[in-house]
């Protein structure tokens, strides 16, 4: 897809540096490209359910956050990006020691930008784990918005 | 709602102790009664998004956590609690220092159970800033997904 | 709520009118108020699925257009409406010949509004078959999503 | 994928035959394989939103059959199908006079199985319009489900 915005790319990468819980969850980009993202998260039991696997909002967090800057990539240089809405769906357990979180505009548009994410296990296959499909909204002139 | 077993409230609290993520977030039980969890949520510079507020993920998580643990309660001796799928919607920025994440069973079931959960800000006026729809599973004979 | 335009309820009935699915479907408007609206659908095996029940996109169907009509109360008079993206969860099947679907307002806003519906069957007892999550758009100067 | 039942695809063609809300709408089988089904849906007048569209409900009723009876195809001769919960975003206005809707199976399992849906208009190129995540159940031993 073609960027409304060519440093998109470097948009998102700044973005991303400034979301401390990819710091704090260890993920690092794997990939971008305009409305993709693709992202990679380690195993770590500081962040885990009750039966020992990455609780599922861990999971979300980062396909939410897959999602929401592939989405950006796409936007103009005076909008920034806001979650409105997601729902994620958990085929199995998140088994291994490492993840990957892709994250793809389906649709963009000015305002709503729809996008999806899929999470797959790494190792010595990819399995495919959980799924996520958002609404990301475009929001200009809202200083309030900004940290 | 009656509990199909009276000690649910007391393995909820023991799950609760189980979710690293839990302690992680430092997420406190402030009430639990059958069918019914309201937890606590401090808010953590390490947690945050790309404008200085919680991660919608990171919000999701204690919603998810509130909603499970709800069904949880209701559950049988012999069943764990696994999510199917949830979905959020995020009204406004989690705005504040802290947070309250109340999780309700909308209509229990043996093996499915259809949960609720809402998200204030806590301080001079409690806002709702999200909400949470949720399929809970109820898995039996399954040492897998035990850790 | 305040309706931001005196007129809402009069343009949402206006709209209602014009849907030609509630009048295939049978659906009346029981009660509007400013960020809410009551629908009743009565039983019609013309829209049933393989069980005999009412087919689970028929209650939605009504469920979002209750919340959709709700959101419209609240919108100034220069904007219509769409459906970004529902969730809808069955909790039990469709049993009954009589059906209310209350559409709510959960936050209203100038671009997005997040709404609720709750399906009832009627009868000696209301019993809670279904609900909703949806974000409705608020859309201006669109010719083009106009009939 | 290899159904759990050699019968599969012949049981989910007599489901459709009874679903009296395919036959309303008017919607044919394009194309059934084990874990995919793809529907045919006209226009109709009688089925339109305000706008004079089709009503998003509508198109949910046809993805939601869509990815029902593509989990229906794997299911083991002794179950039935019910959507537990679903999800649908709308892209773009339903515009034009004919539509398909594929619906595909992405984890199916003994109790649930994880669907999703697409929904096109045809003519001189197809445009997704809509997508659906569902969640599936099976239930078996239950009369009261069937009609």
């Amino acid at each position: 897809m073609t960027p409304r915005n060519p440093e998109g790319i470097e948009r998102m990468r700044a973005g991303f540096d400034r979301q401390g819980v990819m710091r704090t969850l260890g993920v690092e980009i794997e990939e971008v490209s305009p409305g993709r993202v693709s992202l990679l998260l380690p195993f770590d039991a500081d962040f885990t359910q009750h039966h020992g696997f990455l609780h599922a909002g861990i999971v979300t967090t980062v396909m939410d956050s897959a999602a929401g800057f592939a989405a950006f990539t796409l936007m103009e240089a005076d909008a920034e990006v806001l979650t409105a809405e997601f729902k994620a769906s958990f085929l199995a357990p998140a088994r291994g020691t490492r993840f990957r979180m892709v994250g793809e505009v389906i649709k963009p548009g000015r305002t709503l930008t729809f996008c999806e994410a899929r999470a797959y296990t790494l190792g010595e296959r990819e399995v495919l784990f959980a799924t996520l499909t958002a609404t990301m909204m475009a929001v200009r002139d809202r200083p309030s918005v900004r940290s």
